[in-house]
């Protein structure tokens, strides 16, 4: 795998630092390879995420939970309904954080993230922090808040910095709004409380100028920034919004998460994307609204076409 | 393979249509199996596209041209320059044409299109209507007209109905500007041109009023509207531009491709989608639309996902 590269950073490798997971397609041997050394967990013949060895061997510690041959392992198969399925999980991670087996967990939510097994089918609901040891996909909303360019002035978006005391990549810049739909929220409610919480930006406000834009979908293989010792595997869907901010109108930090808010330039978040001071999802979010808003195009980004696909990969695991 | 459906069409339905080809991530068996009955077309190493029996069976007429192993056809190694290539094909394709071999030669179109081997690669052109036998990545412009919401109206769109005389989905419905870029245009300039040829818009007004939007990438078998004998492999790359049309620019046909122009609201635009009246191709790109404008989204599709991904399909084949 490449290293993760830290300034100077070109579109592409923005986008690679965060859709990290060799892609079945695009890259067939290193996907094959990669995928020999992780063992498949399974729901109903569903792959429902990756296992990496090390979680596969806590796991065989708790064989009354769980049940693993060689290349899959699943919930033992009396966790029949959704409230089994979510007890037993509960009681696997929540042994784990008190045995602090796994540094990630450290970061402890207590928020609850739904797994599906396809369309409106939840299978059962994890702890956030506790998702990506499994592989599972995992749903978030970000938008981007903008001034529109006028003719005397250009683009503007309202950039902020994380607080340095955030448990994952404190201090990065950031979506203006962002945040993890916990169960059983939907994106939409998800966008309209983190954006209050987040930002102060009022509930009719953000009803009144928000559209919604698609979904960026990525996986990521995460690093130590996050907290914990990284190498865990996230693929993940992102709700893409975009709220237009009336001039004087000034997103504020509501709770502990957001630091400062700053009104930016495109160069100036040009700038900061190639120093790599961008989350690296969102740097990719970022690269989707140039897309859409015809800052970005073949005619000044050499890799268009794959930044375009990579922005939406197609995931292998199944969804709501 | 799934038959083409052509009525009460789902959004699903309309992509499924288009992007045909089994994804590797999503449906890798149904992918490696019909990979099975193709010969990969090749040039150093990398594969450009997939050959039918029967055009492998027509390349086998063709020994001091061509080179064939069991499972992999090139250009015979004395053509090792971008022209002895172009040539070879050429005479190849002629031959087929003046046989009547395949019946796809009678829209033999006297258009050259590029053939990458990776960025700015060009290993050879070739005439556009054999590019499908080959099944080499084509690419194209695709723009959507439209008529931003008042006030007082809603958001309307200028909708072509293709001549009913044109060889290719005569009598559909199509986007307000589309067509391919012949080697050695640019999309932007390819976009130009066809917005004064197919619409009348005059170059000013489509430089002025028109917005870069991202790519959209699919792997299309053809049907038998596209004239000749349908189940021909077409992977195509689509960039993508929206047009604000002012109030009183009407759109009109400049040459014998386009029958008429109509302004619809997007419930139309919907209606004739579902009635399978737009080229399969032209669905998928005013679906994009819709998603970048907040027309589609979770919360009204549920499919949502999975359309966002296959709008922007990784392809296998190298690109520019």
């Amino acid at each position: 795998m490449d290293a993760i590269k830290m300034a100077n950073l070109t579109n592409r490798d923005l986008i690679h630092n965060c859709d990290s997971f060799p892609n079945r397609v695009s890259q067939p041997v290193a996907y094959a390879e990669l995928l020999e050394s992780y063992v498949l967990f399974q729901h109903e013949g569903k792959t429902l995420g990756y296992l990496l060895p090390k979680v596969v061997e806590a796991l065989r510690e708790l064989p009354d939970d769980w049940h693993i041959t060689g290349s899959a392992a699943s919930l033992a198969s009396k966790h029949d309904t959704f409230e089994k399925r979510s007890e037993a999980l509960k009681r696997t991670v929540e042994k784990w954080r008190d045995e602090q087996r796994f540094a990630i967990l450290k970061g402890w939510r207590n928020e609850l993230y739904p797994c599906y097994a396809g369309p409106k089918n939840v299978v059962f609901v994890m702890e956030r922090s506790a998702c990506c040891l499994f592989g599972l996909v995992t749903y978030g909303i970000h938008m981007n808040g903008y001034i529109p360019a006028t003719d005397s002035a250009p683009l503007r978006m309202w950039v902020p910095r994380r607080s340095p005391h955030k448990q994952t990549y404190g201090g990065m810049l950031d979506n203006t709004v962002a945040g993890g739909i916990s169960y059983p929220m939907t994106p939409y409610d998800t966008l309209v409380k983190e954006a209050e919480e987040e930002a102060s930006l009022p509930a009719e406000l953000v009803k009144k100028n928000t559209k919604a834009a698609g979904v960026a979908t990525y996986f990521y293989i995460s690093c130590s920034k996050q907290g914990g010792e990284g190498g865990w595997l996230q693929p993940e869907v992102q709700y893409i919004y975009d709220m237009v901010i009336p001039e004087g109108t000034v997103p504020k930090p509501n709770d502990n998460e957001v630091e400062s808010f700053e009104l930016l330039t495109v160069e100036e978040v040009k700038k900061a994307l190639a120093a790599g001071e961008f989350k690296p999802n969102c740097a990719l979010v970022m690269i989707d609204f140039f897309v859409r808003h015809g800052i970005l195009t073949v005619d000044n980004e050499p890799n268009f076409i794959e930044i375009c696909a990579r922005l939406h990969r197609t995931l292998e695991f199944p969804l709501p």
